[in-house]
């Protein structure tokens, strides 16, 4: 017998891989949680029928989300993600020397769980003393946490179900209430062919808050599209005016590097015309 | 009754559409094609179960396909497409007002007349005067003309059946032939995911025969990964160097625009680590 896990990544399209077993289903207080062995990508974490993670692909979402930020804040010591129980863009952040500590706020404690049980090389570094892991709604702790953070990460699944406040403009709001003064958000913004909208708004409603926005693209293939992106915004650096001398080129990554700190702003010209 | 269709891009993993109707079927003397209508992509041209075009995302193909070679040559009057039989990187070849003839060296005359009949926008140039549309195999064609183009693009399915001999040393050999002495060849690549010792063994050909070798990646949806490349091998430009200010900006493209027509040869890391 053949198993096929397929994902409708929406009415009329989805992927579809292979499976070699599935590991743990369960439904938490959350969501749909589901970890299952494909042959393609490795272990997968499906939540609410979507692919979260996978071992194979992970590495370009959990640097991308997070090494534009952390190499353009000129001293990032305090950091947040919001979301990300998989632990993968807290592994990232890791690498600058200058972090002291990283908070982790999930709310889904479940997520954290079994990451850490079925995906140790994403999730291993939650263990490190720097981390502080939080579960909470992500949306109470940045309102409980003001002047607090240099850089902040939303690491959130897709707007449906409890990720829904965390693509809203007060959210936004909160996390420049909850940054210092140079702070550095990243928020995940989905896919330019299928989320066109949503990405506008988002990016509008950040550049409402924020003096510096700036919208990138990195290329997932398992995630709605292969396309994939995250608006930053900034208090105070601009990604395209640091100082390429200055920029850390961070341990064993595997898509981001210092060389295209720069030019993965320049985007497709579609993707550019949903800005503006 | 709902029909998808679902094209194993791998063994282990595919992309699956829904399908509004099945337009044409047949097998011509090279190969299955079948026209779909998807709900997700509009029209979809499928080569023994290939995806080859579709009209949503066919312009990223063949926009990238094209615009950096065209580009990059100070003044391409005579130029060539090997395979590409649905027409597109013709259109945008004839963007160019320098151009004077476009040939299409396409070895399966039945691809040109369904994309005719079924995919005017992308087809539709195929009537334009300046083209000669030439049904041959395209490595007699390059072999019979040598010093004869100034940009050749090699437009090709998959690395299996008739396509075979477009990966090989010897056609590149060929087409650095049938180049002029300041010509450019560009090639579709595959997938960094899934063809990486293809990758490999294609860069280091092209290198080896022109004095310079790019290589650069889009992302195309429908296509295996959702990360495409495409290796350049130009006897004296290149495009690192070309003068920004005479860069054309071509009519209606979507996803090229010369604001990219350096930053795209910035790669992932994974990816410019198979050129080593």
């Amino acid at each position: 017998m053949e198993l096929w896990y397929t994902e409708k990544q929406t009415e009329n399209y989805g992927i579809t891989a292979k499976i070699e077993n599935t590991i743990h289903t369960e439904q938490s207080e959350f969501q749909r949680i589901d970890l299952i062995e494909t042959k393609q990508w490795g272990k997968m974490l499906v939540l609410d029928g979507m692919v979260m993670t996978t071992d194979k692909d992970e590495f370009v979402y959990h640097e991308m989300i997070t090494h534009l930020a952390m190499n353009t804040h000129a001293n990032p010591k305090r950091v947040l993600v919001v979301g990300g129980g998989d632990g993968g863009a807290i592994r990232e952040m890791l690498k600058y020397p200058s972090v002291e500590t990283a908070v982790l706020a999930e709310i889904d404690g479940r997520v954290i769980e079994l990451s850490k049980e079925y995906l140790p090389e994403i999730a291993g570094k939650l263990d490190d003393p720097r981390v502080d892991v939080q579960v909470v709604d992500g949306i109470k702790y940045i309102h409980d946490n003001k002047n607090s953070f240099d850089v902040i990460l939303v690491d959130s699944t897709e707007p449906v179900g409890p990720a829904v406040g965390l693509f809203a403009r007060d959210f936004y709001q909160g996390i420049f209430e909850a940054l210092k003064d140079d702070g550095i958000m990243v928020a995940q913004s989905e896919s330019p062919w299928f989320n066109s909208e949503l990405i506008t708004r988002v990016y509008k409603d950040i550049a409402s808050i924020f003096p510096i926005t700036r919208y990138y693209s990195a290329s997932i293939p398992t995630y709605p599209s292969g396309l994939w992106s995250w608006t930053m915004g900034s208090k105070k650096y601009d990604p395209l005016e640091v100082d390429e001398a200055k920029l850390i080129e961070p341990e064993g990554t595997k898509y981001y590097h210092k060389a295209m700190h720069k030019t993965v702003f320049t985007l497709p010209k579609f993707v550019g015309e949903l800005l503006k």
